[in-house]
């Protein structure tokens, strides 16, 4: 198995302008939202990606891609049907062969010198099939992610059958179906928003969207792709920055700049700030 | 005298994505730079806003300023011949009355419930003359600013008149030239970046324009501009963010947590990832 293309999803309403965002890298070099997920993707051996992005969006997409956009071939989802029809979208530039999948509104700072979405890739390699980053996850944390549940595979390292998906379950129904046997206690495995999926994906969303009954949805495609094929799951340890939430650049931007080089700068400028706050505080004396 | 209109430049190469920039503001919203901008202006009271802008930027920067941006007039810098001539190119739309001027890539954080702009408007008004807003700032930091020369006006609470006029002086050029009495050893009045201009600041850049053999600057023309009429300067003891500096997004938007309701919640945010990072730094011992 080769993993030569991408799929980014970055069409989502309240989403849209967040891949043109800039940000240091820890490089300390100003990049885009999108630049940096690019970035990502390439580090994992993978030229070929294709973004679904608004109808109205390729222009400036392409304008802050720079150079890169020469890898980007850009499909607009024409209906706001969510997430997993976006990803629909993609299934021609997809065709018969296995890809990366990233979501545009996240970004990964590993640990190691390995980067997370190369490591999905290379472990997906190594294993022959789809497989998708996880991360043992609080129970409170729950709402804001899809879940599965599974086992660890003896003798691999951070390696889980997947054996049922849920999509933002309850407190309950995960207690019911998702306990994942040698997590900590209220520890669910959930996604951490990095895949590698199969044309089976594309065939399920396929039936999905001709239901016209009922949104696609990206969990519940995995869900069946479990019970078709075999689908693992990996724990990645590594540090994933939602940019969509509320104050999530800043965390994203201080995340960076921690893991870099300019670190104590950016620490010293934090502490200046604050203190600066304290001192004028003390000048106007009592409120 | 009335202040009824705006002007922001916002063409700079290497600026001009910032006025698209995300963050939050003090009211908890989220917002982009140039709708914070806009607010800033409102705030003073100035309805009619013209923003200098490269001329493949108009369709981006009307997006992002929502509803405001009819009150917006969009005026295309076509030759890139720096500041002073950006903001010559709204001669038309300035007419003969005075106007507010901001920069595109600065944030204001008022210390008071007087906005900034809002107050070097009153206080134009009041005075009815031209007036920049400025900063006593250290020696070591004069290469990043205009600075000027004046004497404190008695009786009047941080006003000064302007004598002279230089853009980043080196140490000596402003020890022989920019002494302004009654400041701290070392500190001299620098330009906060908010003003309110007279209708003989745009004659005066018509005239450098004209002279093709120098690029027209708004430092030379308000050092021309203080011989020829009453034009004051006063003390700002507010906080001023460059956006357009590394790190300056981060900085302005921790800046801007920290002066409002989600104070707490940004500081808990930020400590919580630096002590992530110590943990893991923990567990993985000495390097």
């Amino acid at each position: 198995m080769k993993v030569a293309k991408a799929i980014v999803t970055a069409a989502a309403r309240g989403q849209r302008s967040l891949p043109l965002q800039t940000l240091i890298d820890r490089d300390g070099q100003q990049k885009s939202v999108l630049g940096i997920v690019i970035e990502e993707i390439m580090r994992a051996g993978v030229q070929e990606i294709c973004l679904i992005v608004h109808p109205d969006d390729e222009s400036a997409y392409r304008s802050v891609a720079g150079d890169a956009a020469r890898h980007v071939t850009f499909i607009p989802q024409h209906d706001a049907r969510g997430y997993g029809h976006a990803l629909w979208c993609a299934r021609d530039f997809a065709g018969k062969e296995p890809f990366l999948h990233l979501v545009g509104d996240h970004l990964y700072v590993s640990r190691t010198s390995t980067g997370c979405a190369q490591r999905v890739v290379e472990t997906a390699v190594k294993e022959s099939c789809a497989l998708s980053g996880v991360q043992a996850t609080r129970e409170a944390l729950l709402p804001n992610f899809g879940a599965l549940a599974g086992k660890r595979i003896s003798g691999k390292t951070d390696l889980y059958t997947v054996d049922h998906v849920i999509e933002k379950p309850s407190p309950t129904e995960a207690e019911q179906h998702l306990i994942t046997p040698g997590l900590r206690a209220g520890h669910y495995l959930c996604f951490f928003g990095i895949h590698v999926l199969t044309p089976a994906i594309m065939e399920i969303l396929d039936a999905q969207v001709a239901a016209a009954d009922r949104v696609p949805t990206i969990s519940a495609a995995l869900r069946e792709l479990a019970g078709k094929e075999k689908y693992l799951a990996l724990e990645m340890h590594d540090y994933r920055y939602n940019v969509g939430v509320k104050y999530g650049l800043l965390n994203a931007q201080f995340a960076l700049a921690l893991s870099g080089n300019d670190r104590e700068d950016v620490i010293a400028m934090l502490m200046e700030l604050l203190l600066q706050r304290e001192q004028h505080a003390r000048e106007r004396g009592p409120a």
